[in-house]
């Protein structure tokens, strides 16, 4: 009896530019490009091992056998490995993460940035880094994006092959960190896939689109040259205009609760009071505090006197994908 | 001694469809056109008294001597007066409201539609509805909805002369009630006039104003067939429009407390369980919950049950400007 079996980490991401709405959704070809930044300390670990004597592939989420859904998207992944590679065997894959799941944090990148790495090496392919990212894309859009090393952009493309991301800055290159407000841990109402599709239905995603290479310009320079004060407008900007579209789809989607309101507002204070901060949020009620090192503690304290706020989550700029292989 | 004196008393007016923006801000020549409704038993009562023996123009708001500000706008509309007139006098301007002022409670508009509506009638003019509608637009854009009876469309127009409200329907039309929910009674920090002059910062505006014609066709047939659930949603939408626009503009204007983004979520779920009910929110806080005259006490009561909401003020469709001449 053969087996394959490889082992991948990868970091969630948090996007400074958002994707949100696709231009060719099977294919996951974003509307516009967009810039991240991996999340060190938070991590999803995922082992893939294809083996003859099974009969048809098994997920184990964090020890738990994993939903109908769940399994559906990772097998789509795997049937990608398996077209590419002639391999015929049904796969096991066991996945941890050590953060929660489906509540603005982007477990989906992290989960399938893992489960590409770990699916395509167990299946005995060597992708380049390019041809990684173009692999996890397919399983969940933002997860090629977990891909690359530190500061991360998506290069929208219009084709399968030309859309992928690239590292802009490897992750020593700012001390940013993002303090994640934790303001409900429950699973999102509706998850981002089915976001996606219900972007081209608010009047304002055209805009939205159409101003994207702007904002992209504009951060991609303010992470190059460390300007905080650019980077914090630029930010949150993007964010509002990806909520602002959420917000007027049909159905319209509101993933702010009260708490991450409160938030927002603090934090345009505190930037005001001269504190390095700004915020970003994700599909979900998370607020997202980008600031620097030097005042990770201070605003850790400030977030936390917020009604509502349940914990803080703090993460340094991340690493690329990394690979363990092991094969009996 | 002659002095020539009129009183005239206004509605404010809640916006399904909103304006936000100037095409050309100096004549208040909006962006989109905007239909809104009248609201009975709120009132502002003004009096204008032009007088040989006053030096300059006064101004009693609710009793008390008017800010530098507040008197500099009213003075813009006397003198528009005084120069279609010819009259020289300077005016003393009394003016009442019977509801908060500046919490997103239109208090412009029913103020300069009192104010054009007396002013020219103490002058000595007799205004027919859609010269008044344009003359109260010069003092506030909304104002110029306070003019006509009930439901009402303000036709944008590219010049002053084709720049005015009408009446869509007469206030029997249709029994709807706006319940506002009254969540802070503070004056707000951003007004609405510096605020339409941020619009074209956002990068939505143009997709919002391009959109308008379909929601103002959508909404004036809602209102004339009286079919609450599509009024419902195309008024939500729009009203997320508008502060879509006004959170991505530079700087960013967010008008939405916690205790707002509560009532509104509360809103669709009381929608959901068959209660004929929307949302809509202007520059400010409260919320103004549409419903129909048999769902008022329900509504009353679950709103003031949500933690933030203060009182709720509610109104029927009111009627048009109206005058009351006494001279002496």
């Amino acid at each position: 009896m053969n087996s394959y079996t490889a082992t991948a980490t990868a970091h969630p991401n948090i996007a400074f530019i958002k994707y949100w709405g696709n231009r060719n959704a099977s294919l996951r070809i974003p509307d516009n490009g967009s810039i991240s930044m991996n999340l060190n300390g938070l991590v999803t670990k995922t082992t893939v091992t294809f083996r003859e004597d099974s009969e048809e592939d098994v997920l184990i989420l964090n020890g738990k056998s994993a939903s109908y859904d769940a399994l559906q998207r990772v097998r789509s992944m795997l049937n990608l490995v398996r077209t590419i590679t002639g391999i015929k065997q049904a796969a096991c894959v066991e996945s941890e993460n050590n953060f929660p799941t489906g509540a603005g944090i982007a477990s989906s990148a992290a989960a399938f940035a893992a489960l590409a790495a770990a699916a395509s090496k167990a299946a005995g392919l060597d992708l380049d880094e390019p041809a990684l990212s173009r692999l996890a894309r397919h399983g969940s859009g933002s997860a090629c994006r977990s891909i690359p090393s530190g500061f991360v952009e998506w290069l929208p493309g219009d084709d399968d092959l030309s859309s992928y991301a690239i590292s802009i800055a490897p992750p020593q290159h700012w001390n940013l960190v993002d303090c994640i407000a934790i303001v409900r841990e429950l699973p999102k109402s509706v998850g981002s896939t089915t976001g996606h599709g219900l972007a081209p239905t608010s009047p304002l995603q055209a805009c939205r689109v159409t101003d994207a290479p702007r904002r992209l310009e504009i951060c991609r320079k303010a992470i190059l040259e460390r300007d905080f004060d650019t980077f914090a407008k630029i930010t949150e900007l993007d964010s509002n205009l990806m909520h602002a579209v959420m917000m007027t789809s049909t159905p319209s989607l509101f993933y702010w609760s009260p708490a991450s309101l409160k938030v927002m507002a603090a934090t345009s204070r505190w930037r005001a009071d001269g504190i390095p901060v700004c915020y970003t949020l994700d599909a979900g009620p998370n607020v997202h505090l980008i600031t620097t090192t030097e005042y990770v503690d201070t605003i850790k304290k400030q977030v936390q006197e917020i009604q509502g706020v349940q914990r803080t989550l703090c993460a340094t700029p991340g690493g690329p994908v990394s690979l363990t292989l092991s094969s009996d």
